[in-house]
């Protein structure tokens, strides 16, 4: 496995690669891998003759006062799960070699999808997670790029990126993995207490009483995300962000529920906040 | 001469070619081609194995009370010129194909370059250059891409975009073709009635005193832009709108000019918007 801790190396690689006929995976991640990522991870050397995984904390996503400081960082146990999992190349740059003083051209999603939920409660995060992700695809050319659907904002965005900047990489979107008890895996689980780790898996049983309202008929979206709140509400140590019922593709809450939903929660466990979601068809 | 209408076809044949392992230059025009143009078709065809030439008047780029309606476009003769030069690919897509509905991406240049001259009195003109300069990169994926110092601010910003966001693109600044009488090629000039036209070389020799005065050792950029506004306000027809001496790299003014200095005018002739600059050395 090849280590590249900068953009030059890596993007003369990547076009060697490229050139010799080989396609790319790219499965880009802030580290601290957990099953969720091997999974894309897998995903990607099922269908890419090589993968590229990048891990980088990217400062540009994340707020003042948020966790970038304390986000969980372990590149030396990251480095020897990807080279048990068959990885080929670890892309992992430090900050300022991907935002070197001067730095000053972002690219901004506008217009609609980053304004709401996520994008509301922290401002400018997905113009830095746009940014990054433009940078990784130039940096690595590659032809598939996995994501996954626990970040189902985030997905929304970046496929709208590739689109509307003529990026010819096929974005794919995984399956949540989540723990036996239903809590979605996520880097910043590390953070949980064991108190809050058991209540943590609140979150996924109401959205999973969301599904079930919604597969019996309910069609009100306000009926639903009452009860997320009530269960939520009884949840010792949990804080309800939002909870909402909205349209897969534009994520604006929907008057009536349809064929197809995409339930939205965020909550804090303690101090650490927390998402999940659940596409529910009928 | 192979012509393509469309992101998709452009975007598959210029994989193939490199996959092919041929070289693209890239020459970005809006069309209505002249002698700076072909000046760039020829410093491509001479360094690369394959020639694209883009003709798109680009929306994102003109201001509401701007020329986007009346700037020029002559797509057959721009065609029967290209062919005649021996360019290999015309990229040629209506503004819908760059610009679908719902399109809300942009590349935005920040804190610095954008905010002055070109950028002060054309609010978001660079934030359209970057989006679709960006987009035309990812569409034909070139080693080298070509563009006239006449543009001299377009030319640092899309360096600098480049840059920040890792293409792997080799940006390339080629002089300023000029008249006999020295008025810079433009196809704004043809905007120009017969009296304007002879009165627009006013501006390519106010920079030809600005460099002389700075070249016999004046110092002082506020002494050579007072010449130039004197020079500039003499001649009938012509309304200045700037004249500077800045950084060449930062294109803010400089308090003492130095070894290396661009000096940039703009100004109206008639109801027509030319701007020119020189980069003087002594």
């Amino acid at each position: 496995m090849r280590i590249f801790k900068t953009a030059q190396e890596m993007s003369v690689f990547s076009r060697k690669t490229r050139r010799d006929g080989k396609s790319i995976g790219l499965v880009p991640t802030m580290g601290c891998l957990h099953e969720g990522h091997l999974s894309l991870v897998k995903s990607s050397l099922g269908s890419s003759e090589l993968t590229v995984v990048s891990i980088f904390v990217n400062p540009a996503q994340f707020g003042k006062n948020e966790d970038f400081d304390k986000y969980p960082r372990n590149l030396e146990k990251d480095i020897a799960l990807l080279k048990d999992s068959g990885v080929d190349v670890v892309f992992a740059p430090e900050a300022v070699e991907m935002y070197p003083e001067g730095f000053l051209t972002f690219v901004e999603p506008q217009g609609g999808l980053e304004e709401v939920l996520e994008g509301e409660i922290r401002p400018g995060h997905f113009r830095g997670v746009a940014t990054v992700v433009a940078k990784l695809f130039n940096i690595t050319d590659p032809d598939k790029a996995f994501f996954g659907q626990k970040d189902a904002q985030q997905c929304l965005i970046i496929k709208k990126m590739a689109q509307d900047l003529n990026f010819s990489v096929e974005i794919l979107i995984m399956p949540t993995v989540r723990e036996t008890d239903g809590l979605a895996k996520s880097s910043r689980n590390s953070y949980l207490s064991a108190k809050e780790r058991k209540a943590a898996p609140a979150i996924f049983k109401a959205l999973q009483m969301a599904q079930h309202m919604i597969e019996l008929g309910e069609n009100n979206p306000a009926a639903v995300t009452a009860e997320i709140r009530k269960m939520i509400g009884r949840a010792k140590l949990l804080d309800l962000e939002y909870a909402v019922v909205a349209d897969p593709e534009t994520l604006r809450p929907v008057e009536s529920i349809g064929s197809r939903a995409l339930a939205l929660i965020a909550a804090r466990v303690g101090t650490t906040r927390l998402i999940d979601n659940m596409l529910i068809e009928r």
